[in-house]
């Protein structure tokens, strides 16, 4: 099933409707159920020492898993998360983005669920997992 | 086994360590291996239409499980999550504070394990469930 | 809101459904979202040393979210587990029974979220915790 | 970092120590970090209607991660769950195998977190998937 919105489509549609933290994220890349994109680190999502905070790791597999999802079923502001299991493997890299690569496994009529995993871009190793369950609202007949 | 460290000694610890979110959240009360704070909630941490987001829910309960353990354990600003699961059950209620309820269900010499209940003030029924594990740095000798 | 189903009709039911695993438990109370149950543990359940199996565990867990929410709705076979976290806290205590506290956290039309705590009969530490939601089949229309 | 068992010596180990379950189970294949493995199913695995359990799935997972964990360290029989969260999405298909693909995620001295997904043979889609996070005692100085 190939994606119905582009990475720009959903760049767009992250500005309008999260106003106020999609200035924090860019899309590079979607593909079928697969969506890569990075946190633009700033001084508000740092710890001392430079690593990337566990609520702003948070944040960005939260934000891939939502837009993985929109991907495929097009703009659905009301999707909202029910679950997240998260692992916090290694420390972020400073000084580095930090990328997500989340990864649909499940689109159903009400829940779909995205594994994520968080890289320091250049790092081989994962710093983190997650795996999301977003429920869909009902879809408006046409 | 009783706390040993005071509502406001890990208030001014959280001021010292985390200098950047520690104006986000207030300790109220800490008891034998619970603990309740919230969160003073300011723009950044609301989504549209009023309600927190997500990553400030997360937020919330990782900061309580992490005091919850070192009000047992004593000042450790190493210790770190290694993991988390969380279900978003409830929309938080707009324009009142949200509270935390943690519960430490173990603390070994590795690892604590703790449960976060998430209120919105003056609801009966939680917005959020969380489990936390803290990986805690070997302690140094005397 | 009042259990719909008593803990005599629960294990009927259990019986029923789940003929190959209902002589494994027994139901002890319900109460309002609550339910209290246990492992009758026998040598399959076990591992060297006498200490209670993780899948044992896990099945404990899994059927007093599942009771714990028909208690509630109703009998509903059709209830499937969606996601389940668990922490494994303590090694459970030989030669006694495995007892699990089950919490309804959110009953909702399409979701329930369960807690559950496990205890070795005696002990007053838990042996583990799990979170567990249950996707709940449309009701039929009377 | 190559494995240090091969398939044939996880066999053996399991047979060794998990006597009452080993025969439910095949090893595949080791490769660096990562394991294949089979549930041989039998009767007591399936619920009505010839569907696999969720606690039969849930051993699965658990019993490969052990494996794909003792694969990269030897033989440690006392390294123990202490986390698992797992996604049931799928209905596995009746009489066919269940394959866990494991891939282990970290592998610190303390910990390992391996990623689990489940398929029923012959299917593309996954069945389930999980995550766990295994304690490994400190190493005996040789």
């Amino acid at each position: 099933m190939p994606a119905v919105m582009t990475a720009e489509e959903l760049s767009r549609f992250m500005k309008e409707v999260f106003a106020q933290v999609a200035d924090d994220f860019a899309v590079d890349e979607v593909g079928e159920g697969t969506l890569t994109m990075r946190l633009l680190t700033q001084d508000r999502h740092l710890r001392p020492g430079g690593t990337i905070s566990g609520p702003s790791m948070f944040a960005l597999a939260d934000v891939s898993a939502y837009l993985a999802t929109l991907a495929m079923i097009g703009p659905q502001a009301l999707a909202v998360t029910t679950n997240c299991s998260i692992d916090f493997m290694r420390k972020p890299k400073a000084g580095v983005d930090l990328v997500a690569e989340a990864r649909l496994l499940k689109l159903g009529k009400q829940l779909s669920v995205t594994d994520v995993m968080l890289y320091s871009s250049g790092m081989a190793e994962p710093v983190a997992r997650a795996t999301l369950t977003y429920a869909i609202p009902p879809r408006k007949a046409a």
